[in-house]
């Protein structure tokens, strides 16, 4: 049977690919308000696409937002319910200068397809869509009962699809999740993700004079705004890259020893992530850490951006009256978001320079989540993995955060399958985002053969 | 004879504050080139004025940038010239929500006028035009020869004026220059200033990653162009204020014993300076050091700006990959722009965090200017400014720059009159820029004054 359905996407590759490319010319870019037009249509196009692949039930449901998409298929009584999940928004593709290739204009170059939003999340998520449609064009029917819900705000903070979780448990009860939007630990790995970080993002604001000051007649005796925020934010680090704000650290769990043993069997060589994916002349941050330990399983703060003054060319002399920055934290295991936000503030209050006042703004909080790399469904993922890459499945952890798989474990009580198809150097977020074109037709196959295999677990 | 000179001021009163109404109006931002028109405008209202006074050989001189105006007369034989300077540019307006009533239409609230360029420097440079009118419609003719130069280009930096001044030597010869750009040491007091801080202004900008990351995949582990800034900008000054870079205060001059008594006696509250003035919760800087050595005899490091990485609205988790800060240090007596350009490349060659790249961009350097208080041109000034009201006249410094006060020492060999008649709290470059209605009168009163008196000095 796995072989009917090899086959069935080798004699289909074409086609697939130039429905995703379809898919990838809509600029759905959640956060800038003149793309609705087209986060609306990719909604449709996914709708649409559920529908072509035999789902049932489509709803295109209306939030504050953009629309969440929902369909089921549930005619395998006795057997287990898979949710799949996915995300058609991307993010904003600037700065459109750096790109090869215009972002919204799908190109294929060294077995790539280079568009914002080919890794993350529509060319992995479509994945799910296309493994449904192969199953029932080669099986006629489907191994299990599955559920789709898609949403058009994960770029934004996801908060539509998370109200609608909380509210809808009995329609979206399932016995797992499916989430496609991690990625391979390394080309031809195959790899389950057990573990992602939370994150609580913040802004800051500092006031100094209360007017822009000219420099030149209160410069060496009025503060400035900018200054002061610089003075503090540089006190949130040592210069290692250690966190000196007291708490952050206090409720850390280390991971097991069983899994850092097996971390430290993962290929990894701190050259070439240096050179290869961050393109700097050092790594940064805890020394006492390996790579992986600091980007899996140690707290961060980020500075994101800063704004203050005059930024404009050329020369303007001022004491700045304000400035602001974007910073986050991200969570790691027993870090509580509550803790995090009131040990910066408190940080902040006792930091914050003579002449300066600040304020600390929260926009968004989630915790890290964990999934027990035990659970039956986990061990089935792995196995069809394996057996579509022909080689042993690796469990590892993501740095980045996945709000929904909190959802799901808070309102629905199901651990998430985080079964991603990216490359670490897809360039998620930056110019010329990535996905190698195998990878698709492998996510597929993989998708289809963990559903067959799901279908015979003994419920 | 100056009771006829005041008794003509006091009956034109209505009418020079109608013109200088009109002045105001044009909207002569020299760094917005959208304003270009406007600041042409302003130029040929400054020619028009100069020939309705009476001067002659009215040239406007085309440059790079906005026009140069020179006009001269030259009928005092055996009298010494005088080289009467101002500038018709003004700076942006912006934050315009910050205005009571709109920049460019001059508004008489409480005895002030209101509007960009009130006091800085149109309101200001209009006093000498209207003083030599008024000597002439009560004399018929002027006590000394006088030039006029005024420039379009004060706000961005000067660069044409400054080379005129260096090729036309002969031309512009005189025994001394007036410059009335500063303000009153307060209120009611006679006030010449007779030492200006230099500037250097730099931009520096920080590399970190190849490209913007994500900060879930890469957090903690790589090097982020914003905090590597900051955490360079941080190590600058203590927590106090006083400069870290090493050299910035080698050869800097202290101002003499008697300069310092003499600073002293000035009236000035600390409390009051940063409640009324600056409007902060604390004043910083080098707290061995008064207010008043702190902002006139001290060298400054000053961040006017700083952008990185993402500052839209809502939340971006990049670790940016560039980011920019302009700095300036303004100089006093003694420092060389080139000892501190070159201090501060080699402390920020020295303390850039590891991961980062730097790279330092010099926009303009002049050194700090002295004038020497005993000359005989600025004790008659000194003389004619208690006449007109009427308590001593006190020598102070100015904590901003003129950088044209520098060339006419350069390549003139002359020295300059600072008699301003502006006000500290005038809010230059801020909103709400205002003038002093009553200052606009005494100041053209006390350059007719000097002008007389001047005339009379023995050559």
């Amino acid at each position: 049977m796995p072989g009917a359905l090899d086959t069935y996407v080798r004699n289909q590759e074409a086609r697939l690919l130039e429905e995703l490319k379809e898919f990838l010319r809509i600029p759905s870019i959640s956060t800038l308000p003149e793309h609705k037009g087209d986060v609306e249509r990719a909604a449709h196009f996914v709708a649409e696409s559920l529908r072509a692949a035999g789902l049932e039930h489509i709803e295109v449901i209306p939030t504050e937002r953009h629309p969440l998409i929902y369909a089921d298929w549930l005619h395998a009584p006795g057997k287990p319910t898979v949710l799949c999940y996915g995300h058609y928004d991307v993010q904003p593709a600037d700065p459109l200068e750096l790109w090869q290739t215009p972002p919204f204009e799908p190109s294929i170059r060294d077995g790539n397809i280079y568009a914002r939003g080919a890794s993350d999340d529509k060319g992995q998520m479509y994945t799910h869509i296309k493994a449904v449609e192969a199953l029932r064009a080669v099986h006629g029917t489907l191994p299990v009962n599955v559920k789709f819900l898609i949403e058009g705000e994960e770029e934004i903070g996801g908060a539509s699809i998370s109200q609608y979780v909380e509210n809808n448990p009995e329609k979206l009860k399932a016995d797992v999740a499916l989430v496609s939007d991690t990625s391979l630990y390394q080309e031809g790995i195959p790899t389950l993700c057990v573990g992602l970080r939370g994150l609580v993002y913040l802004e800051v604001e500092a006031t100094g004079p209360a007017r822009d000051l000219h420099s030149g007649l209160y410069g060496g005796a009025a503060p400035n705004a900018v200054y002061g925020l610089i003075e503090l934010l540089a006190k949130a680090k040592d210069s290692e890259g250690r966190i000196r704000i007291p708490g952050i650290y206090t409720n850390v769990a280390e991971p097991a020893p069983a899994e850092i043993e097996s971390w430290k069997k993962l290929p990894f060589n701190d050259r070439e992530f240096l050179e290869k994916e961050v393109g700097s002349t050092r790594l940064t941050g805890e020394p006492e850490r390996t790579v992986l330990e600091r980007i899996w399983s140690r707290p961060t703060f980020e500075v994101h951006g800063i704004a203050g003054g005059f930024t404009g060319t050329g020369a303007k002399t001022v004491i700045p009256a304000k400035a602001t920055a974007k910073v986050s934290f991200r969570l790691v295991p027993e870090q509580t978001v509550d803790g995090v936000v009131s040990s910066f503030k408190k940080w902040v209050a006792d930091q914050t320079p003579a002449g300066i006042r600040t304020e600390v703004r929260m926009l968004s909080g989630a915790p890290a989540v964990m999934v027990n790399p035990d659970h039956p469904a986990i061990q089935v993922a792995a196995k069809a993995f394996e057996e579509v890459m022909g080689r042993p499945t690796v469990f590892t952890r993501n740095g980045g955060s996945i709000p929904i798989v909190g959802d799901f474990a808070r309102h629905l009580r199901i651990p998430t399958i985080l079964m991603g198809f990216g490359l670490p150097d897809d360039g998620l977020h930056s110019p010329n985002e990535k996905y190698r074109v195998e990878n698709f037709y492998i996510g597929i196959k993989t998708v289809a053969r963990f559903l067959e295999s799901y279908g015979q677990v003994r419920q």
